[in-house]
């Protein structure tokens, strides 16, 4: 320890009143030091164990001192970096709010930079299946612009005043109605993202374990990651995930909660059976172990017939279903639902008054008169013949100018899920193919604990086939030219923007 | 210690082999003996040392074994209520997943019955003072509704698809140019209550502290509180945060932030002067502490001259800015924002993509042509004046009927504070109140640590003159006949929804 920079360390000692406590003597003395602009912002305090030892004390002393000093606000306690100075009230100093130094671990892991990808994934000449979300070219706007009109006309506007947390009375009776619930269990969404979120602040604590999907939806790593989960994985693939793989997991762990996603996976385009799903119930009912059962895509369906959603399996109450108007209807008005056991819907109702009080009641009260009026089932019955034709247009295309590329067609929503040839990276491959006018989202980031390496995934909504057809020849071409390698471990970063 | 009910431990010492680890042979008892359904959900495991005593092994070993049945779900550790059995895998017992045992303190601690008392609040014949919004007869539904038509048929209605996490471009453009920053500053919130969850994501960690007003808004002290923020209060009255007391508080704390509404204060009314908010920014900036300025209501002047915002004031790059277009305009649409450092606005923006990705593109739309048609200003100008006859209206009435309540008439905004007569305890009032026609907000909810409980909130902008006149004579009738008595400490409780 360098004792000319730490000796106040002595002056501490020597100082005290007997009376006085020896870690109140050390505090003060660190304080003093911080006010005089001795330890400026980002200074290191010595080890505890080394300054005790230096000082005479014992360590729990000083420890106790430096907890002092960081309840105060004097210093904060930094995980594998010490216990850094993070006041000074010199003004030539302390004038600039260092606000990298006050932000949580959990937000400054973010990327902040989603804007800026998002940006180069929307270029007017890219033929891009990075997309998560459906045609704009296909949204009901006439029947907004009238709908809108009509609710502003009615008798009840209270909607534009004040909407209840659980969301718009109606709607939320459609809803129940629909989906063959009680209205307690039905909680409207400022989109189902906000679902996760509430999910995870009322469910998650640090270090509680998650189990997902491998690979999953990226915005469900991300908001279980953010509130501290401990992600464990269970293989998925087109029928689904791994029933046997999911059985010895939860031998092993008792998770919170299980997330998936039976439905028209995202990334994989895969479906759970509906005996699976009878199982999954079975399976998960038996370790007490409740489902998150996310299901954005269902009412996008192109071949074979509907299967009952996971929660209408369910008798244990276990079953917290999400769903959103957002993949097959609108995304821009932020509109999702859940349904759960009336006791959980009650707690996240009273938890989304932390987060933004309620819904757009503007957007509920217009989308609920799309329900009610049918022009919500229209709308699904006109776009499905159109994402099939897309759906097999990209088929056909990956067939025909990609036949080392292996996938399966899924039966709906909005992904084809593909696997690059031996030795090619798909990350690597990105950047070249935006330059060649075609973009996609590497696999790899759907996985929450690493693989993936060789997929893309590729939304087929988004452009007519004729355009897919070419996106798809672009794509081979990249895929073509690139040179094999090993794939790299652990190359997982947030670099594209994924909804 | 029941050694007929905890006899596995001597079974865990008797059978472990000696390669085994001590922990390791009392945890997998606890596991086959809950698998066994021997020990149902909610039993409490001995506690840890009574268990080492009886099994002759240091108490270490059996916290390493409880911990170690804890990180895999077996068990919980609850703080005052020791280890308890939270999985159950007899299909009998089950199958009901008990969601109160799951859901995280912080969540399990609101309260879920906000729409019930609303509902009370909201009764048609009642004369609710208690609200915190405008006059919904007020709002322009027709404008609305024309440029929701305009906006619709506009060229580019990307809107609907998706919009930066940021906001909308067009409305940050016209936001920052009015306030006066740079666009990077600006970020779109799904209301400002959003914004307060954001910076409680963000720069909350728990056991922080935060400085608030006392009184101050609500929302913000269930927002921090759930975060983990320990609240300090500075006293605030009608002309602001006292500066002097928040000096001494901040010689001896060092808060992430402080949380002021320098402008018609909610509860209080009050406006801090401009010299004071220079000398509120000396302050601050002296010990490097931000200032989050929540400023809801200054669109809504009565008298007097424009202040300068304490953002405008700081140079130290220290205040962060929240505002909204709900209280002068549509709460429905749930549109706020927040101006704030670049570099805290990114990591903000990054945050508000695990909340709810973006705010409602319709609504952003249709707000950004209310600003820039000169609609926004209008309907401000408009309603300015309704505002003012109603808060003069509600000063003559208490003048004339409630002699002895003490108040201060409010600049702006929406509500007059009123000190009850000595003895009168506002809470015990309210249910009479409710009662006679009339309902309120009772003051001990605005104080983060006890206090108030002789102040009513009263919103003036809910009502026509008349209206109120007679709201305040029932409460002038429930005053007076309410006996007197010593005021009750720490009756502090969310029973009344207030926004």
């Amino acid at each position: 320890l360098d004792s000319t920079k730490w000796r106040f360390g002595m002056h501490a000692n020597g100082n005290r009143k007997m009376s006085r406590p020896l870690h109140e003597g050390i505090a003060s003395t660190f304080r003093a030091r911080i006010e005089a602009g001795e330890l400026p912002i980002g200074t290191r305090l010595p080890p505890s164990r080394a300054l005790a030892h230096q000082l005479g004390v014992s360590r729990s002393t000083v420890v106790r001192a430096y907890g002092e000093l960081a309840r105060e606000g004097w210093v904060e306690a930094r995980v594998g970096r010490g216990t850094i100075v993070r006041f000074c009230p010199d003004p030539a100093l302390s004038r600039q709010v260092n606000w990298d130094l006050l932000v949580t671990p959990r937000i400054r892991g973010l990327d902040p930079e989603f804007d800026e990808v998002l940006r180069l994934l929307s270029q007017p000449d890219l033929v891009s299946f990075a997309g998560g979300l459906p045609d704009p070219e296909l949204f009901p706007v006439d029947e907004l612009s009238q709908t809108t009109r009509q609710v502003l006309e009615g008798d009840d506007r209270s909607f534009l005043q004040w909407c209840p947390p659980s969301g718009y009375l109606p709607l939320r009776r459609w809803l129940a109605e629909r989906n063959g619930c009680r209205l307690e269990e039905v909680l409207i969404l400022t989109g189902s993202t906000q679902g996760l979120h509430l999910l995870s602040q009322a469910l998650i604590q640090p270090g509680d374990v998650v189990v997902v999907e491998a690979p999953t939806y990226l915005g469900a790593i991300r908001a279980f990651s953010a509130a501290g989960a401990r992600l464990v994985t269970v293989p998925c693939e087109a029928r689904g995930i791994d029933l046997n793989v999911l059985q010895a997991v939860l031998e092993k762990v008792r998770p919170k909660f299980l997330y998936t996603i039976p439905t028209f996976h995202n990334p994989t385009g895969g479906t759970l059976p509906a005996s699976e799903r009878r199982e999954l119930v079975a399976i998960t009912s038996r370790y007490g172990v409740p489902i998150v059962e996310d299901d954005p895509f269902s009412a996008l369906r192109y071949d074979g017939r509907s299967l009952p959603s996971v929660r209408s399996l369910d008798t244990s109450g276990a079953v917290i279903h999400l769903s959103t108007f957002s993949k097959a209807m609108l995304p821009g008005l932020r509109v999702g639902w859940l349904i759960a056991p009336a006791e959980l819907t009650s707690q996240l109702s009273a938890a989304r008054g932390l987060v933004d009080l309620f819904v757009n009641g503007l957007a509920q009260a217009s989308l609920h008169r799309f329900c009610e009026n049918g022009i919500r089932d229209q709308h699904v019955e006109r776009v499905r013949p159109i994402y099939r034709q897309r759906r097999d247009a990209m088929a056909a295309a990956l067939r025909r100018y990609c036949p080392d590329i292996a996938f399966d067609v899924p039966e709906g929503g909005l992904f084809i899920w593909a696997k690059l040839p031996e030795g090619v990276v798909a990350r690597r491959l990105l950047r070249q193919a935006i330059r060649e006018g075609v973009a996609f989202v590497h696999g790899d980031l759907f996985f929450a604990n690493g693989g993936g390496s060789r997929f893309v995934r590729l939304c087929f909504a988004g452009h007519a086939p004729e355009v897919i057809r070419d996106g798809i020849r672009k794509l081979s071409t990249v895929v073509a030219r690139t040179p094999r390698g090993k794939p790299a471990h652990n190359e997982r970063r947030l670099d594209a923007f994924v909804i």
